[in-house]
């Protein structure tokens, strides 16, 4: 029952986007092109201020974050630091001839007949398959081209045995085998086996053809797929035929048999430079957190921030999703918002105070201190990013906590909790607070050969006052976390304790690799959630008072796109028209302000309804003092939400507004 | 002379631009990536600054611009629609072997002995090579293979005419020419031709050798570029050898023959879906313009503006530079603002208003008027712009205008104006503004088969005003301009007509194709201008009053990355410091507040001159009173650029600094 009111939900939000503005599908004159969406004027407006809002609440009102603002293309190597070269990918099976791929997990069963092909002969002879149109070309088994190609000589060769010396052929990619040179019989036999072997191109393949369709389909795909760049004619070499009922592996399309299922990496490649080589390929970033990690050095050195403190960044991030969904929630081209906040490990804060706070010291809730650990820092920060939302508009009771069990984390993660928004479409996550220890620093640190340790004056001062027995305890704790990253990040045994023993030591020296907490913040889904939470449908009377259909994007004034509509009652009274643009003219330097004229009044709130405009400021007769002097220079004053009206003096609106969006 | 003094003031911007968290290059740790810079901490806010301040000069205040924000990856139809996926391209050629590409402007001019290959015989046949390890493999003649080649009964065989032949065998792809193939001498050399010419990889080959270096490395280069993926010996034909001077025909790395100039487009290109093909290629957009006229439509039909009006849009855009120079100025990714303003062709306008204003009447300094035509819109966006330029500190004197000339321009250009900005290292554009006519809403009307006209009532009205001699003149004029466009873009006559016709004969139903006028500014390069221009070196006294050289960037405080630096005069004295944090919490809802307490208070001055900030307030003790009432309350507010000093009550701080900062 609940299936189809989401969807039409979904689809009235839908509509609504792009009948007001607020989002377009990409390209849409082009047939639009799946997973890009543009934002419209509402839309843009929309964005932009909820990004503000965000860099004002992680930047501008804090004095431990600071920005940054890093390119989408970077150095190639940041992503195999990351692990996301090697490990960002969905499981993907190919067809060898279309290069088409399908999710492993997702390919449709088919039957019919499979045709397994061993691989092809090629044959420089010339003209032969002309010499010989008739024959079964194209259908031979391997026992056939031992037939033809066996001079009479070798006519009493076992066939068996030469199938296999072919076979053994293939699979030493053409090589002879040593062990079977020696034989006689292959002496004798050397010149036809040298003639086919080298002439075979040894790459198998499966067709398969469904029940009732010609098995030569079967034969003609062979032909096509073994000439390839070939001149000579190609001869598929059949080693079986066989029913197949219900089989995954062949493409749904093209009735090849799938290659093996691999990871297809979701990064978008392209090549930077005029040479298109392997040595040229970057990627599109596929999150805005990494270039934080790889300029953690460069803004620590100019910022005059210290441990702990925290680098934000917002931009836009790539992912080549097989299945872009839901609107704007999984789409290929985003935006994030990522803060990557950076501590100090709990073995220095308890050098330095002894005793790390805990979360159920309930400290979390305040301002921050300086014998927080990371359990704290974490918890705090889940508990930042939710009063964010509810500030813009998402009420505690529209969100979940969801906090990732012990299995679900990686290795190198101490904790994670993401923040889920109720969709329409199901109970999504919005955010992910993660406490991903000094992983991502390590990381880059190993891969560019350059130090991300921080030196603390303080711990070194604190590390000559604590007793030799807690001096040796807290060294061993840091020694075994860092054996116990580098053991797991595949350094070999004695290079990783010889690593972790000198990072154990640098805690006397005062140095350490900072831990890290990242919140990290998807825009578009935010947007969604805005959107989907804002949109509500009432009744209003219309100008003959009678009850109508409304719907109104009750956006949070903070974020609306729009701030405040003025309208003039009428649009051919030149005086209402003047009063009008003088109230715009007093309000836009301090808010976004739309101005309509255009038909009847009711009509043009209806229209800033949809639009999300929390405020609407008509001027009329009364304003002009048309009924006397108390009413002169005072407006209509128009609630969205509660569409009440209120009698407000113009002077007094600059100062009412800009409280009320607050 | 002035060179050097250039490259000392540019390398002491990009010095201090590291130094201060201006800007970094991108992957530094990585040994970053030319033509990729980063934004830290004061970047990004400058940068922030200046695209809010576009925004807000552009988008919320004026009531005709509309905002936009559509994805970098679009349709790649919207690329063949602009013209970018085939005109946008420098000339390059390659090495046919490293692939390597180079400007073919810019080729490296060689001399040494140059060996030109015709192709290469591959051998079948069991070790060849093997057989004959002391041949003088690899340098045969194509006389060679004839001598080895033909058989006894051929030796009479004109050898010539055996060359002539394999060179037309060549010359067909191998295949038989029919006039030759009757000639019996053919008949009986029939199978060494065909054994040779199948075996053939015709693709000639040159490779230069430099004086003193042997002869046989041309030979092994060859071999390794015909072998490529073959599995046969492969055997080089060498037709000729000649002495080279200063010849621009080799990659000056390889030694390789450079193949022919080709366009290299300057799109980054990508693959969007799980399929790497050609169907799948899509380019990361090389301006931000084109997604405005690709979604022109939708944003008319849902923003409520009429023509005149304009969509603007802030975003990343990508080139592949083949040579990315001048720190951020020309780099491969950057950032532009956009704006794309929609107005009617010049006959609609003198249908509806008779007359078509002129710049020579002077209106475009002041606000935009419905009888503007695009020479008047065209000058007043020029004159928007370098006001734009002034309002954050670009004064008149370091800006020029140059207009471009006739023969400089587009074919469907009317005007075109660089803004350009004296940089050290030249000058050079800022922002260009462009009457681009109809052209690319005409262009997308054809690629895209939808309809970019727009269709207005009052023109509809209007025209049935005019008096048909004039009505057919409009007609005409307007049919003349677009058969010019229809033309030029490549319209087959007898279609461009029909369609020129088509165009003509809306005017009366009230429907154009509106023209445009395009102010496209890079935000980098305005960054680069702004921080060259702010940079400046003084004397100020030290802390022991001796003077000292100072570096100050002179931001306009509009743009300034912070504010106002908050400096409680004693970092040890707890009275100071709490009230100096009074007034940053009282600022810091108003501005971007810096709080710094560490270092002597003129280290910290220095500073802030350093990171531009325009404004420094110090709390010492007169500010708590202990010099008496009458300074109690009071802070010292210092100015950057004067670096006098002023006391001023905490009080009035905020008003003040909210004027001086507007």
């Amino acid at each position: 029952m609940a299936e189809p009111k989401v969807n039409e939900l979904m689809e009235k939000i839908v509509s609504l986007c792009k009948r007001r503005g607020f989002i377009y599908q990409s390209s849409e004159i082009y047939g639009g092109i799946a997973g890009f969406w543009d934002y419209g004027p509402l839309g843009a407006e929309l964005k932009r201020n909820v990004k503000d809002l965000w860099w004002r609440t992680m930047v501008h009102e804090r004095e431990d974050v600071a920005g940054l603002e890093a390119t989408i293309i970077m150095a190639p190597q940041i992503w195999k630091a990351s692990g996301h070269v090697d490990t960002f990918a969905d499981m993907m099976r190919e067809c060898p001839v279309t290069k088409k791929r399908v999710r492993a997990d997702q390919v449709e069963s088919q039957s019919g007949t499979a045709y397994y092909f061993v691989g092809a002969l090629y044959d420089p002879s010339p003209g032969y398959a002309h010499d010989d149109p008739d024959s079964d070309y194209g259908r031979r088994s391997v026992e056939d081209y031992i037939d033809r190609y066996a001079p009479a000589s070798l006519a009493e060769i076992d066939k068996a045995r030469l199938l296999h010396l072919i076979s053994e052929r293939r699979r030493t990619g053409g090589k002879y085998t040593a062990a079977l040179e020696g034989e006689p019989l292959l002496q004798a036999s050397n010149k036809i086996l040298t003639y086919t072997c080298d002439n075979m191109d040894a790459r198998s393949l499966a067709i398969l053809v469904p029940a009732g369709k010609p098995a030569e389909s079967a034969f003609k795909k062979a032909v096509e797929y073994y000439s390839g760049p070939c001149r000579f004619e190609v001869l598929p070499v059949l080693s079986k035929k066989e029913q197949v009922t219900e089989s995954a592996d062949f493409h749904p399309e093209s009735g090849f048999g799938l290659g093996p299922a691999r990871p297809f990496n979701l990064m978008f490649k392209t090549t930077v430079g005029p040479v298109e080589d392997p040595d040229s390929v970057a990627y599109l970033r596929p999150e805005t957190a990494q270039a934080i990690f790889a300029q953690f050095k460069n803004v620590l050195e100019t910022s005059r921030q210290k441990v702990p403190f925290g680098i934000a960044q917002t931009g836009k991030a790539f992912r080549n999703e097989v299945t872009p969904r839901n609107f704007t929630f999984r789409s290929r081209e985003f935006e994030q918002m990522e803060l990557e906040f950076f501590i100090k490990p709990d073995e220095v804060i308890e050098v330095i105070h002894g005793r790390v706070a805990t979360v159920a010291d309930g400290s979390w809730q305040g301002e921050p201190q300086p014998n927080w650990g990371w359990e704290v820092w974490h918890k705090y920060w889940v508990d930042q990013r939710i009063r964010f939302y509810e500030g813009i508009g998402l009420p505690r009771t529209t969100l979940e906590e969801y906090w990732q069990k012990p299995e679900e984390l990686a290795h190198y993660a101490r904790a994670c909790v993401d923040i889920l928004f109720k969709f329409p479409f199901g109970t999504q996550e919005l955010e992910g607070i993660a406490a991903r220890s000094d992983f991502d620093l390590s990381q880059h640190q190993r891969f560019s050969g350059k130090s991300m340790a921080v030196f603390d004056e303080e711990l070194k001062a604190a590390w000559a006052k604590v007793d030799p027995a807690k001096q040796a305890e807290l060294t061993e704790r840091y020694y075994q976390a860092r054996l116990k990253y580098l053991t797991k990040s595949g350094e070999p045994a004695e290079k990783a304790e010889k690593l972790a023993r000198a990072d154990a030591e640098g805690l006397a020296k005062g140095a350490y690799v900072p831990h890290v907490i990242e919140p990290s913040a998807g825009v578009d889904r935010l947007i969604l959630a805005l959107i989907t939470h804002a949109y509500a449908e009432d009744e209003a009377p219309d100008d003959k008072g009678k009850l109508e259909k409304r719907v109104a994007m009750r956006f949070h004034p903070r974020i609306a796109p729009i701030k405040v509509a003025v309208f003039p009652l009428l649009k051919n009274r030149p005086e209402l028209v003047a009063k009008a643009k003088e109230v715009r003219d007093l309000l836009r330097p301090l808010m976004t302000v739309f101005y309509d004229d255009a038909g009847a009044i009711g009509r043009r709130y209806r229209r800033q309804d949809e639009a999300g405009t929390p405020f609407g400021v008509t001027i009329d007769f009364d304003t002009l003092g048309e009924k006397g002097p108390e009413l002169q220079d005072t407006v209509t004053l128009r609630d969205r939400d509660t569409m009440k009206q209120e009698r407000v003096k113009i002077a007094a609106l600059p100062g009412l507004l800009v409280q009320r969006l607050r």
